[in-house]
């Protein structure tokens, strides 16, 4: 575990302080033998990071990872390594005094962002740089990620924002007034998280692979447990969802919302029928009706199923995807994701976004390390943006928590605010080591059998 | 060069010919050193290629490649590589059978989705390898590929489309319906083709590192060379930029169309002001002013600086974000990109989406192997979709052509008909192995500084 005060074992006090490697190793969870984290596009996913660390000269690291569910893994791999001669040998205090400089640097590549731009796995790559950064700053200040950015002042998180591409939806100014209004009672809600922690729900029960029994079974337990939202994963065949929803419907009685997920696999005229087919079990929002891209198809949908909401952004690219969403007014819940976009930089653009259009920010949490990441974009919101924690809700998953030096803690189904410093996003050493893919041990023969092997 | 008819060394006649491998390289050409292809978002480019060959066990091939910049190009190496497993191994026949559902197989895969989805690195990768597979098809057939898909019939043509994501704007009954409008008169456009060659513009005269003298005096081959068209890359300095254009408009005379490229450089209401500020020198359309995934920015912009006309597409990453530029009156000009999008399949959605909103397609180019690929879809277009060259060209830059087996010829301002066999992305042998990145001759010490050598 880590302390509270990084200990920096600086062996030359005179040469200033730089970034001197960038590590990123493949890590993978063979989590497709239980289908857990089945959906009805994703039949099988093993669930893997792009695990990234920055290390500087004084012996300090940062860490982070992009989440990816198995092959292709190696590409997320070797497109943060790509970015490694923009970022080894930087002047290391430069680089977290101005994190926004940072990522401004690695996004105006040119030969990178060619690759995109701003989407894919370049961006992603992009992303756990910048978010490596964060950890290894928060670290240094002793401070959660969360509690370290809700007491930057406004300019200085405004000037974490690439405003260009958005400036005509949102400027400077708009911004520093949404966070000037918070700033005042930053302090009551820091208390109030430390209490009480941040409304969460889980997609524990939901998942498509799932028999009845244990979908009942989880849901019964999730409602035991605290909590006031599930999610169920709809979208493979008509009766099977009618089937499922009302079965968990009746589990958790009528009171607890029930969210369903539909991971993309409709076209619009397809998402409109089926959500109005699903109807009767009062459904509180359809997440990822159609192509994620899909402003205008999102905002068709939004109107054709209202009271249902729409959300959706984890697979939401970049902060000019989520602006015109809200423009649009194409979804009710803004779904942000820790590893898909640049960064804490764009997620706090995309925070902003959110509260000048008014809408609740809900992010998209599970896979590995998602939530300890994202958990702590929630609480700045609350603490410092929005400033409310009405109608937001932070998704759970009960999977590989185990794997992480400060790993989520769900209690009476909300998240405990981290008291750990920096960013959330860090392994224990051991369980990278055991995960590496091809050479770990857990993918080694024996544990895993040549066939599952080379289905992968 | 390759004949017209392909051999195949069919070794064993009882075994079904299968795909046997899929080769990818990493080919980079030093362009910047002449600062060829500079503009306002990407100053100093060496043209670049994930090289894809297809190998079948009887021998053939098909070639493609994904057009890259240079550093990053072998992040696009390894996710074409992360799709061998979907290939190799394949039964050939079926596959160039039935290319739709070939190239579905490939969208379908959700490790690979989840990079994307359906954007960036892992989407041209697999559009590479649909572009590979075309490539070959057409050698065997021994047509050039735009004739080989225009003497496909409307329905085999409708099935390579993939509609989930587009049906609400584009249904497969309105397709055949454009479709079959022009099949009557496919002929008499294939004769016209071949008679007169397809209208161009050029850029050569316009990047942005070149000086005023060097921009007049190809402004002028340009007209001279029977080009009706030119383009000038805009967006550094706008004092600049009225200078170059009033020097190129008085090099070319008010009758040459000037298009303007902005790379994406501006927001959208600097967009907006910028463009009213080169009013006087009457340019033609305004090309990429802004993010290429803003529609709703499109939007603003079309309706700002009309008459000027808005282009962009040669960053849209998928179907679904033309549909949604259509959709949402946001272009004047489509223009496709032989490497961006999921291959030959989406590239003939988004033509019959431009048809069905009646907007003119004019592809984008250059590059490295731009010009030799897209060609064919243009041609494509104009016999079997939307009948007509009206207001529709394609760009053509004087770069690297030498290097491929079927180059590009213009004659008169028009692109020549190709009339030899395949998809016209197939480079030399001995150009791929001179430039391969890093071992390649063209990329040792003493062709290539060191210093010039850490910079990529």
């Amino acid at each position: 575990m880590t302390s509270l005060v990084s200990t920096r074992r600086t062996s030359d006090l005179s040469a200033p302080e730089s970034i001197t490697e960038l590590v990123v190793r493949d890590v993978r969870f063979p989590t497709s033998r239980q289908l857990d984290g089945s959906d009805a596009m994703n039949p099988q996913p093993d669930y893997s990071a792009a695990y990234v660390v920055l290390r500087t000269s004084a012996g300090d690291e940062g860490h982070s990872l992009v989440f990816t569910i198995g092959r292709g893994t190696e590409v997320q791999v070797e497109a943060v390594r790509a970015f490694a001669p923009l970022v080894v040998g930087l002047a290391a205090e430069e680089a977290l005094a101005d994190p926004g400089a940072f990522s401004r640097r690695l996004g105006a590549d040119s030969p990178m962002r060619w690759l995109g731009p701003e989407k894919g796995v370049a961006h992603m790559a992009h992303g756990a740089i910048v978010n490596a950064l964060w950890d290894l700053r928060a670290r240094r200040a002793g401070q959660p990620l969360w509690l370290h950015l809700a007491e930057l002042s406004p300019e200085e998180l405004v000037a974490l924002v690439d405003f260009r591409y958005i400036r005509e939806a949102l400027t400077e100014e708009e911004a520093l007034r949404i966070l000037r209004r918070a700033e005042p009672t930053r302090s009551e809600r820091i208390a109030e998280l430390r209490r009480a922690g941040y409304p969460a729900y889980t997609t524990t029960p939901g998942w498509l692979g799932y028999d009845d029994e244990k979908l009942v079974r989880l849901s019964r337990a999730a409602v035991a447990e605290g909590f006031t939202q599930i999610k169920l994963k709809v979208g493979g065949d008509l009766q099977t969802d009618r089937r499922r929803l009302a079965l968990a419907r009746e589990a958790v009685g009528p009171d607890v919302r029930i969210a369903i997920d539909a991971n993309q696999v409709w076209g619009v005229e397809e998402a409109i029928a089926w959500v109005d087919a699903l109807h009767d079990f009062d459904p509180y929002w359809i997440e990822e009706p159609t192509a994620p891209d899909d402003v205008l198809g999102h905002a068709a949908i939004k109107r054709a199923v209202a009271p249902v909401k729409v959300a959706t952004g984890e697979h939401g690219h970049s902060q000019v995807l989520f602006k015109q969403l809200l423009q649009a007014d194409a979804v009710d819940v803004v779904q942000i994701d820790a590893s898909r976009v640049a960064g804490v930089n764009e997620n706090i653009a995309i925070l902003l976004l959110a509260a000048k259009f008014g809408k609740p920010v809900c992010p998209h949490a599970g896979g590995v390390g998602l939530c300890e990441m994202v958990q702590h974009l929630a609480m700045f919101d609350y603490v410092a943006v929005s400033g409310t924690w009405e109608d937001r809700v932070i998704e759970h998953v009960d999977h590989l928590h185990e794997h992480f030096t400060e790993p989520v803690e769900i209690r009476a189904g909300r998240y405990v605010a981290p008291v750990g410093a920096g960013a959330g996003g860090r392994m224990l050493a051991d369980s990278v080591r055991r995960h590496e893919y091809p050479d770990g041990p857990e993918w080694q023969v024996g544990v895993i059998s040549a066939q599952e092997r080379g289905d992968r």
